[in-house]
């Protein structure tokens, strides 16, 4: 058994729910801020047997990477009219912070 | 010593609080969602002297398993007349997911 | 890598946040209650590397220790006439609890 601790974007946090209860993790939510991502972020603590950890480490890479988006910026209230000037930016969204913890007991009562 | 992280239903979580200063054990509390046991529930992490472990874990088994509760399911509305519909059903309520980790290092400043 | 886990009370929490900041030291604040502390707490996940726990555990200790503050007591309604009765009093504050745990693997996507 290990624990995982991992650290997401809120962004990416209830995408990361689903496929945990579609593959059958058990996963609790803690809300948390700041530190290794720069907005909001979810932590999760997940129990797991050791022959799923590398399971485990995949979704959470595919679902929660570092990734970059186009995004248009909201269009601004003093913009020259006609407003062409609003283009589409690249952002980097994502990311996750993962820890994987040796556990000695594990009970369920 | 050891840091104890155990996952139980909101229900159970003011009366565990209330075990655990009773028999001056220190807990923490954090709020979590779900994942382990359906509805909301209560992360403590506990640090405890290896000694301890054992009293802290039948503590967690005595307050917080799974257990069968009969429950009076609400009137409704649309009952036939008379009402005598409602029986008492059981439901599961209760359980803990405990995980025991190693600690390397424990300081109070 | 070590992961450490430091409790402390919420008007430590973000003075020990810029901190962490300036020794560009990652973490992740989770809300927390009761038990270690006595008031508010707030729990600080971190994860460095080996030969920067002690420099971590430095910085916890010199901005959340336990110490003495003076305080003056709110005046009482039903103080007699003249409230020179108001005295500071010394209080104590402050306060951190940290675990430092062992880590298997540690991720970045
Ligand atoms: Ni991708
Ligand atoms: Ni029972
Ligand atoms: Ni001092």
């Amino acid at each position: 058994m290990k624990m995982i601790f991992a650290i997401v974007q809120d962004k990416d946090s209830s995408r990361l729910s689903a496929k945990f209860v579609d593959n059958n993790i058990q996963a609790t939510k803690l809300s948390t801020t700041g530190g290794f991502l720069k907005s909001g972020n979810t932590t999760f603590i997940i129990g797991i047997a050791d022959e799923r950890v590398n399971e485990v480490l995949e979704i959470i890479k595919a679902t929660s990477h570092k990734r970059e988006q186009f995004m248009t910026p909201p269009v601004s209230l003093d913009n020259t009219v006609g407003g062409e000037s609003t283009y589409p930016i690249e952002v980097q969204v994502g990311g996750a912070t993962v820890f994987v913890l040796p556990v000695e007991q594990f009970h369920r009562f």
